[in-house]
C-alpha cells in the first residue's frame, strides 16, 4: 500500500492556473492514480492538506499505518519546509517527490528542493504522470504488482 | 462583502511591542474595518489565525463564500510562505496586501514580500489606516458604496 | 496642501506602456488629485520633473513653501536616489511614497525601493488610485478636510 | 512554573536519526525535564507539536496560563519562521532556545536561527542536558529554587 | 522510435564509483531500456558519446533522423553546458533528461541544471530505473504501444 | 534625421584619459558623425549633457521632434540610470546603445549596462566607429540612403 | 581576408526559434556576409562548428591561415568557455564578437560574456546585420575596401 | 586658489538630522573654510548644488577656471554616481574627498565609495574639521601658503 | 580540573561596554567559577590572553597539563581565527564554547562561529551564566562532583 | 599627550613597495610626527608592533596610561580583526584611523575596515601627511596647542 | 610510465601571452619532461588536446593503457569542466595537477579549480618546473627510479 | 639557505587528526626536509611558531637573516592573514606555498588562500613530499646543489 500525499493549493488542482497546472482535479488524480495502482498491483491511499503540520504527521505516520513507501507532492512547502525535510528523514519508507510541472522551466526560488535530499529521487514536470511514474518506480522496488 | 484577512500574531494587536505596532487592538481594529466599510458601503468580515495551513483555506474559499476581495495582512508569513502566495494566484478575487508598519523601515528580512507580486498591490506603514485605504481601493473597484 | 510630486518620466503617462502604466495622462492624474483633494478637504499642488536635482529640491523646501505633506512618486528614482532619500530624511513633513503599478510583480530591480524607509509609508499598485489612497491617509492625519 | 516548547519532529525522538539526536525517547526527556526541574525547584510543563500555528499560540498564552518562562526547541522551525521570532518578541517571558545538537557543526541550513534573536539566550549541542542547562539558568533568573 | 544519449562518463558505468552509480553497466542499462521499450511498445537507439559538440549534433539531428522524443542524460554536462540547453530549444521533440542519482542529495554544483528547463521534466534518483520512467512518460504521450 | 545622444564626461572626449578613450575630441566625432550620415543619406543632429535629467528629455522629445532614430552613449549613467532605462522603452523610436571603449575589458562595474535591454542592440568597443556601425545599422533598417 | 567563425547551434539559423532568432538561414547568412565582404573590398571565408575544440583550433589558426581578422560568434560558449578565450588572448589578430540578439534583453545567464574581455568589441542585437557592422568595422582598421 | 564642492542636501546642513550631521550651517561652514584658508594661505571658494549634472561640470571646468586643488564632500552621489567618478579621473587636479560623518558607523550603503578610488584620498568623520584637513592637505602639497 | 580560557578583550569585563557586557568583572568572574566549580565538585584554572597564539597554544596543551575539558570564550576570535578552530580540532578534550552575550541579537558579523564547528555546543548569552551552564554540563559528563 | 599605533608591517615603511607606500621610513615618519605634534602643541609617542595582540593591549591601556588620544593605523588588521574593533570600543579615548594609501583605488579586500565603525573617523591615502591631518584634528578637539 | 596531458590552448605555448606563460614551447616542454623523467626513472608519454571530450577520454583510459599515473594541465577546463572532474574520479591512478602560473596572483575566475578535488595535488605557479615537481612526486609515491 | 615556516597547530603534526594530515611528526619533517635539502645541495633552516605576529617577523627578517627563499606552511592563517599576505610583499625573496593536504579537496573555507598571490607558487596535497617539491624548485632557480 502506498501513500500519495499533497500539500498546500493541490486541493484546487484543475481550477487553479489550468494554463499551468493543467485541467485534471484532485479528484480525477486519485481515480487516475488508482487506477495506475491496480494495474502495477499496489494499492493506494490518497490525502490532501494544506497545513504542513498535518502532512509532517502522515509522513510520520506513514510507516506505523503499515504504508510501504510514500509519494510526495509538497506543494509550496518544497521550497521552505525544513521541517518537513526532518520529518522524511526521520521515518524509514523510501519516498519519491513528485511536481505536476517542471520546477527548472519556472520563477527562480521554485528551482530549489529543500526536501528533495531525503527522497529517493524527484519526478518533475509531467502532468498527473509524474504521479504514475512514481508508482511505476514502487512496482520495481516493492516487489509487488504482476 | 469584503474578507480582511489576518495572520500571525495580529490577534496580540495593542498588546505586541505597541512602540511598533500602535496601541489599536485587534477587536478596536475591526470594529473600526466595520466602520469604514459602512461609510463606504462595502459589508466587511474579520478574521485572524495563527495558523498558514487556515489562512491558505480562507483565501481558497473566499470566492466560493460569496466575498469579493480580499484584504490580507499576512503577518511575519508574508516573508516565507510561498504556499499562501500560491493559493492567493489560486482564486480569481482582487487581493490588497496590507501591513501597519512601513517594512522598509525595518529589519531587512522584513523587506521582501512573496505574497504581493500575486497581489494587486500593497499598502504598508499607515498603521490602522491601512486597512482604511484598502477598502477605499476596494469600494471604487467593486464599484459599490454612495 | 499637500505637494504631489513626479518623478521621470511620469510626464510621459497614457502614452508610456499604457499596458503596464495605463492610459490616464498626466494631466488627467492632476485633475483626479484636485477632484479627491476637494472632496477630502485637501489643496493640492501638482509637479512634475525629470530631474533627481529638481525633485530633491521640491522636497527641501516644501516646508518652507508652507506644505504640509508630500505624495511622492520617484519613478525610477525609487530604486538608486540615495540624494532623495537623504532629502526626504532631512525636511520634517510626511511623506507618503506612491507607485501607479505594484513593485512586487515587476522586474527585480523594482522590488526595492531606497527612498521608501524615510517615508510614511508606501501605496504601490493600484493605478491612479494609489494617489488617492495617499490623499484619504493624509486627510486622516493631517485633521483636515469635513 | 516553566513551559518547555517542543517543535516539528521532536515527537520522534529516541527513534529518529539517533546517531544524530540520541537515544532518549521524548517521554524519557519530559521526565528527565521534571526530575531537573524538581531538583532546581521549578515546577515544569511540557509540550510538543508539529503545528507552527499551534506553537505560537503557546508562546503567546504562556504568560496568560500563569508561567514565568519558556525552554524553546523550536526544531527545523528555527531556520524559518519568523513568525515564531514574532511571537516571541510579542510576549513578555524569558525564553531560553534549545537545541539537542549543536547546529554549528551540521548543514548549512541549521546554522542560521531566525528566533534566537528574541531569547535570552541559547544553549546548543548537549542533548538532553541542554534542557537541564536552560532550566539552571531559569532557576537562577526566576529566583526560586531551594 | 526514441533516441537514448548519454553524456560523459557515463561509458564507465558500472565501473565508476559504483557505490554511487551502482553496478549496472552500460551495456547492461542499453539492454534495459531495450527491454523496457520493447514491452512498452517502444523502439530504442541508444547512444554515448564524451563531446559536448556530438551530444548537441545528436539532438539537433533527431528529429530528421526520424526520431520521436529523446532521453537526455547529460553527465556533468548538466550543470555547465548551455550550448547543449540551445540545441534542446532548437529542436521540436520532446526530451526528458534523466539522471541515475538524486542530484538533490550530492554537491552543491549538481544541484542546478541548465538544460532542464528546456525539457518536459525530469526523473532524477531512481538509478536504470530513471530510464525506465521517462520511457514509460514517452509511451503515454506518443500514443504508441499496446 | 537621426539624434546621437551623449552622457556625461563625453564632452570631455580627446582630452579625457585619452589612452583609455583615444585622441578624438567631441567635435572631431561630430564631424565624423555628419560626414558618416552623409554618406549613409543620414541626417544627423548631435548633443551632449552632463545632466541625466537632460539626456532622459531628450529620449522622450526626438519622436516629437521628427526624429526616426536615437544613438545613444549614455556614459557612465549607463550602469546605474534606472530612469534612462524608463526614458528609453517609453518612447517608439529604435535606439542603438555605443560605447567607444569594450567594456567588457574594463572594471567590473562597467560590465552592466542597465539601459540596454531597452534598446535594439549594442556597439561597444571600437572609438568613434562605434558610432559609424550604429548609422550603417539604422541607415539599413530606416531604409534611407543611397 | 576576414574569417567569420560560428559556435555551436548557428547551424540551425532560421529554423532555430525563428522568433527570437529570425528566419535567415546560416547559408543565406553566409552569402549575405559574401555580398557585403565584396561591397567593403574583404574577402570572407565563413565556418560553424558545434565543438568548442574546433572553434579553438580556427582561432588558434586563423593567423597562420593568412587570415587578417576574426568575426566571432560563440553561440552559447560566450557565457562560459574560458578555453576560447585563452584562444583569442593567445592569437595576434583582431577579434569582433557579434551576437544576433540583444544580450541584455535575454536571460540573465545569457547576459555576461566571458570571451569578450579580449576581443576588440562586441556588436549585439542587429540580427544579420551584426556580422555586417563587423565587417564595416574590419574593413575600416584592416585599411582595405574601396 | 582651491575649489570646495558640496552635492545634494548639504545646503540643508545645520538643520537636516543635526544629531547625525551637527548645526553647523552651511554658511557657517563656508565662513570656517574661508578662515581656515587664510589661515594656511590658501584662497577658497565654495559652492553648493543638488544637480549632479552641475557637480559633474564644477568638476570638469575646475582646472580651466584656475583652481589648483579640489575638495569634495559628495553627498548620496558618493554611493552610486560613476558619473562623478568619471570626472573625477577625467580631469587633472588633485581632489580629496571629505564627509562630515563616519561613514564606517552608518547604514550599509553608505560603506562604499564610487568616487573615492580616483582621489588622493578620503577625511571622514570630523564634522566641519574633515574640511580643515584636507585643506592642511593641500597646503602642504600645493606648497603655499606661509 | 576544568580549563577556562577567555580570549581577546575579556580582561576588560566589566568596563567595557557595561550596558553589553555587564558589570561583573573578570576577578569576579573567575570567583563564580570557582565558587560554581566547587559546588559541581569541579576545580578550575582561570585564564585570559589577548594574543590569538596563546589562545591556541592554551587550547593544544590542555590534555598534557591533566585537564579534563576546556570552557572556552574566545572573544571576538570567534568570528575569524580559523586557527583557533584547527586548535579544538587537533586536541582531544570537549570543548564548550561560551559567550556572554546573545551573539544573534548583535551585529551580523557575531552571527557566524568558526570555531563552534569543533566544540560540543555553545552557550550563549546568559552573561556570566553561561559559565555555570558549561560547567554544569562538564559535571555531568565528566562523572565528577557529588 | 597622543598615542600613535602602527600596526603589522609598518616596520618595513620605507623599503616595502616603495611606490605604493613611499619612501619615508617609520624612524622619520615618527620624527615627522613629533614635529607636527610639537607645532601643534601634542606630544605624541609612537610605537609599532607586528603582533594583533599587542596591538590589542596598547589600545586598551592608553587610557590608564594618561593618554588623550589615539592615531590608529592597523595595517592589514584593518580587514579582519574584530578583535581590535572590540578593544577600540571598549576604551573611552577618541581615536583616528590611518592609512598612507588610499584604500579605494587598491585591492577589494582592502576597501573595507572592520575597526573604522568604532572610531571618530578615518584618514586614508595622503601618505605620511595622513598622521598629520589625524593630530591636527586632535589638536583641535582636545583644545591644546596655541 | 606517466601520462602527461595538457589540454586547450597548451599548444601555443611559448607563444601564446610569453610575458604571462613563458617562452618554453610545447614541445620543448615535452623534452624536458623526458629528460626529467629519465633522471627519475620515469617513463613519460605526452599529449595535447583542445577537445574537452578528447581529455576526458584519455583520463578514462589511461588506467587501461598501463600508465600508473597521470600529470594533469587541463588549462582552462580546470575552471569549469565538471565532466572532467567526473573523468578523474571515475578511475583509479593517482592525478597530479599543474598549471605553468600562479592562479591566485591572476583573475577572479582563474581562482577556482573544479578538477583539484579529484587530484592528489596541485602544484601552481612554477613554469615549466611544474611538471618537474609532480614528476618527482610520482617517482617517490610510485616507487620507481634509483 | 632555506627558512622552512610552519604556522599554527603544526607544532601537532603527526598527533593532530592523523587521518586527514599523516603520522609524521614536526621533527619528522624537520629531519625530511634536511636530508632533501642535503640532497639537492641546500642549507635549511626549520621554525613553527603559533603566532602570526612571529611568523611575519620571520618573513620580514628572512632575507636580512642571509636566508636566500622561504617555503611557508602559513596553517589556517592562510585563510585569514592578509598582514601575512603584506609581509611577504614587503620582502624580496622568493615564497613557496606549502600545503599537507589537498585544500581543494576540504571545507569551503580552506579553498581560498590570502597569501598565495604574493607566492612564486603553491605545492598543496602531497603530505610531507609538498616540502620536497618546494625545496626542488627552490634549488632549480636559486642555482645552488650539486
Amino acid at each position: 500500500m502506498v501513500l500519495i500525499l499533497n500539500g498546500p493549493n493541490l486541493n484546487l488542482l484543475g481550477r487553479r492556473e489550468p494554463e499551468v497546472y493543467g485541467r485534471t482535479t484532485l479528484e480525477e488524480l486519485e481515480a487516475l492514480c488508482e487506477a495506475w495502482g491496480a494495474e502495477l498491483g499496489l494499492g493506494v491511499a490518497f490525502r490532501q492538506t494544506n497545513y504542513e503540520g498535518q502532512l509532517i504527521e502522515w509522513v510520520q505516520q506513514a510507516h506505523q499505518e503499515g504504508f510501504l513507501a510514500i509519494v510526495l507532492n509538497p506543494g509550496a512547502l518544497t521550497h521552505y519546509s525544513y521541517a518537513l525535510l526532518d520529518a522524511i528523514r526521520a521515518q524509514p519508507l523510501p519516498v519519491v517527490e513528485v511536481h505536476l510541472t517542471n520546477l527548472h522551466a519556472r520563477e527562480p526560488f521554485r528551482q530549489h528542493s529543500v526536501t528533495a535530499s531525503a527522497c529517493r529521487g524527484v519526478v518533475s514536470g509531467f502532468g498527473p504522470l509524474s504521479y504514475k511514474l512514481a508508482l511505476v518506480y514502487l512496482a520495481e522496488v516493492l516487489e509487488v504488482g504482476g
